[in-house]
């Protein structure tokens, strides 16, 4: 089965390229809906998932620790555990599309490809204040809002993974949607997943 | 008009992507004709352009040095006069493709796709060797080679353009061959790059 994966830059349209490349290919789409799963599978209560998966971790793994130190197995490892069986549950249903949690590392390299989304400071703002309905956010709130989200994102990935977010050595592509419309730019995009497939 | 610039790690097959992608979009091609271009323009010799176009600076360009250290208006100075003329008369002919020689620094934005394609060390060894048709390379030998001309092209950027090359926020899209077929890759970088002037 063929997974794309969508790594993101809070505000860069990264869940719109992902949802409207699910519909070009015709894969299934992977979003929100995964932290439930995970909750569901590590019986744990999904608002702590959504933290493990979605904030900055408040401790440090310190693998040189003494174990009276640092739990051997401890409910952040047992969401990791959970998540990488979802994926791979949700992989062995069929070519699908995930965005965010971490499924670029997660998952086996062979049958993925990776797309990291990145914009200009601009671009993510107004597309952040259009889709704001409740017009409670300014522009200052929401430069604010990219900054914690993203800082989050990055110390979850070298955290848990090792790995440096955003890097685009870490991904087989990274597209700069800056003052791009989205749909645009999906045919390109779905032509270069179905080459890249082709190519393994 | 429409130009694509292609900026490329050595070995990571961007001269391959850049001449099968006008191929594909049926864009003019210019890649080492612009060193004749521009040393016939500059009237120097063209082994010179190339060092000043493809070298290690060996001098620093101070803009607070005084007037008797730092000639105003240096042979290198020429060379980059000459070679943004020479980049906006091949614009002005048609919709191009232009490798290399730092056209993505240079170029209005506006009418510009800029690429920049990358590759493991081990997929850029594999295809230099490949192309070695002396056999006189060894994977050693190749290393360096890598290492040397791409710390070139980086030295290049950071002193005359003070951008920082192969940082993706610079370019468009950002492609990674790694293991790739380049040919296989062209059907859809080539729609992504129509999507994007359809974008404008």
């Amino acid at each position: 089965m063929n997974v794309v994966t969508i790594s993101r830059e809070f505000g860069s349209g990264g869940r719109e390229v992902g949802k409207r490349l699910a519909d070009a290919l015709g894969y299934a789409y992977y979003d929100t809906e995964i932290i439930d799963l995970i909750a569901k599978k590590a019986g744990m209560d999904k608002n702590y998932v959504s933290t493990v998966l979605e904030s900055s971790p408040s401790y440090a793994i310190h693998f040189g620790a003494t174990f009276s130190a640092i739990p051997l197995y401890d409910n952040a490892t047992q969401v990791l555990v959970a998540q990488r069986e979802v994926f791979e549950e949700l992989m062995s249903k069929g070519n699908c599309i995930i965005v965010g949690r971490g499924a670029s590392c997660l998952l086996n390299k062979d049958n993925v490809f990776s797309i990291f989304v990145y914009a200009d400071e601009k671009t993510k703002v107004e597309r952040c204040l259009a889709r704001d309905t409740t017009h409670t956010e300014t522009e200052k709130s929401i430069k604010k809002m990219i900054k914690r989200i993203d800082r989050n994102r990055r110390h979850y990935h070298e955290t848990y993974f090792g790995v440096e977010w955003g890097r685009k050595e870490n991904y087989d592509i990274a597209i700069n949607t800056s003052g791009m419309e989205i749909k645009k730019i999906i045919p390109g995009l779905a032509a270069y997943v179905k080459g890249y497939f082709e190519n393994k």
